[in-house]
């Protein structure tokens, strides 16, 4: 029987009536002749409750225990959902991350699936069960319980369709699918209807907050179907594949943009790519995420890099590279706060040049200083002041017309 | 090293304060030399939350659900009491059951515990770490959560201490020590400084809620001293042990009683041995625990037995009895609500004769009904109208001078 896999977020579980909701749109899916697993995040709120607690305790608590606590809540929420399932006269049977096979690295708060034996899941659904995994949780080689991190229970639901062999992958979120900017903020915004793998990519990676990198790249990688709808509403989502038919010319298919990024910049006495390249791993080992980096090496001047991270990650980067300032080299430090970076993001941007001017033009003429620049084939990130981020993306949304991209 | 299981009960884990001076108790006894495991229970009030929750979902829950459910609550205390740990600078883990290798048997929400496989503990405590192992739970042989249901902790504490070969084990738990009967209920009522394992049987079957009877059978089988102690007061406590000194006139040591008896009558239309053994049997199989049973063969009446169940497994009961009737051939069934079970206990009736016969006496003269009547060697069981509770077990305390017993 063919497969599919439903990841329910926190808002979706909020409250035993959600749950309800839930099981019937799970019930639905079963109905129409599939094999269900669903994942589930925790309840909204019990994450946020369970580290208060820790923090009553500890302002420095361990990442082993935090994972240890935090665990509970995506493993209440499934037992919950297949209870639910039961009332309504169906199979089903809860699993932990252990339980189901999830195998991660042991990096407490922050793991990466390794591999999913499916073995136990697969039996499950031979025997007709609807199997409910608490996502966001697994467990490592020293059998510890690591919890995933941002967009885990995506990356859950991504990293099971991928071993089943799975149809689609179903995201109910909070919002109904995919829009070419915030629609909150912009006024103008449209749903797409189809968006492509890479396009995906570069706007998870944006901070357009719906799915999260990991998740899109499994999807990329197994070539696996998303759809990213509500949770509340019964509209249509937008699907998530490969291959995505060009509009007519929508060069930039969406705005997004991302608050609170911090500027860090690192000067040498003299120019060592050894050093760089140190640098950068050490960040990486610590999984501290560097987003754009730039350098410029110029005659007479000490040779500087200049990279941007999250804010929330502002301190461990800190840390790490007081920690490490001998090893790697480097005489001097320095950061800005206060900035957030702005992108548009278009597979046709590839053969179009001149798209990255046009932006560069539209932001001279709306006095928008940019701080920092990165480009790929399919966006043009800028990092420019915070306080400018809500009227650049604006602006951007109407130089390229998006605000006509009627897809729907 | 010598090592100590300290368990604490859910009072002891209120909020995250309790918690705190949880973590100094530990530290006392870490500090004194010794290697520790500590033994959690839920919080108070969480696992009456998580209860609700599935409650609000179905009134028939899964009992898998309901462990994969409410194992979550003493996980998420031992982690916190691991983080409050350190907080003040120990190295300590949290275990959950399956991680301390607490294998049971599959009988959800009452599971008994096969064996311990005590290799982790064993290892953290040879690194010098302070164990914090979530009660109440365990794994199964298909790898599923179990939880143990009543006096799960006390249960896991003890056999943890099997395991390791303990020196002692210290219960504490709301209140500060074994007393010759309840003292909210009964003037006069006296702490003991020692028991002896029969009389503590004998006193937790009869509903003292201090320590489960299965903690106890570990405690007396491997000759396992239990100090029961407040968590809130600093005093003495009652030490559980083999050999007791006999106090001088102290014929019995304490008086029990449990309210929320039901009797349960089975008549059969010819006598047979072999489907009172499959009663009983299949009562077992399904955990519905039996106390007291009376048989009476009379000449020339349809033979009938009697016995005792708790109300909250009487719905269980009568389910068990109704599938069963035709395989165990009774020809009706009878019960009685509103009873309870009052108590005399205590190591000296043995060599005592007419201690029964003094406590029938004494009800008599107070006019109280005994609706059933059960002895062993160390104590003596009546069944009364619920009503009278209290006023039997004061006038026995009272019987038996037991306000006199001033052992501390």
């Amino acid at each position: 029987m063919e497969r599919i896999v439903m990841k329910f977020g926190g808002a979706a579980l909020a409250s035993t009536e959600h749950i309800q909701d839930v099981a019937k749109k799970v019930i639905a899916e079963k109905e129409s002749g599939f094999d269900i697993v669903v994942v589930t995040t925790a309840m909204r709120g019990t994450s946020k409750e369970l580290a208060k607690m820790a923090c009553n305790l500890s302002d420095n608590a361990s990442k082993r225990e935090l994972d240890a606590l935090l665990s509970t809540s995506s493993q209440l929420s499934s037992a919950l959902v297949a209870i639910a399932l039961q009332e309504e006269g169906y199979d089903a049977v809860s699993l932990t991350g252990w339980q189901a096979g999830i195998q991660t690295d042991v990096v407490y708060g922050n793991a990466r699936i390794d591999v999913i034996e499916a073995i136990r899941i697969e039996e499950y659904l031979t025997q007709g069960k609807i199997v409910v995994v608490a996502g966001e949780q697994g467990i490592g080689n020293s059998r510890n319980i690591t919890t995933l991190g941002k967009g885990g229970a995506e990356t859950t639901a991504l990293a099971i369709a991928a071993a089943l062999e799975a149809e689609r992958v179903d995201i109910y979120t909070n919002v109904d699918g995919v829009y070419t900017a915030d629609p909150s903020q912009i006024a103008g915004a449209q749903k797409v209807k189809e968006i492509s793998y890479d396009e995906m990519l570069e706007l998870s990676n944006l901070g357009s907050q719906i799915l999260h990198p990991r998740a899109v790249e499994i999807a990329k990688k197994f070539q696996i179907p998303v759809i990213i709808r509500s949770s509340e509403k019964d509209t249509e989502g937008t699907l998530l594949k490969e291959e995505v038919e060009m509009e007519k010319n929508l060069i930039v298919r969406g705005v997004a943009y991302e608050s609170d990024v911090i500027r860090l910049t690192v000067g040498y006495d003299a120019y060592s790519n050894a050093s760089l390249a140190d640098m950068f791993t050490i960040l990486a080992e610590n999984r501290i995420n560097v987003d754009i980096i730039v350098q410029a090496i110029i005659d007479g001047l000490k040779p500087t890099v200049s990279f941007t991270i999250l804010k929330e990650e502002f301190a461990d980067a800190l840390r790490v590279l007081e920690d490490s300032k001998v090893s790697l080299g480097f005489s001097f430090a320095d950061f800005e706060i206060g900035l957030a970076k702005v992108s548009i993001i278009g597979s046709g941007m590839a053969s179009n040049p001149g798209v990255a001017a046009r932006m560069f033009d539209r932001l001279r003429r709306e006095d928008i200083p940019v701080k920092m620049v990165s480009t790929s084939e399919i966006k043009v990130s800028v990092v420019v002041p915070q306080d400018e981020m809500i009227r650049a993306a604006t602006a951007l949304h109407d130089e390229f017309n998006l605000e006509q991209a009627l897809y729907i």
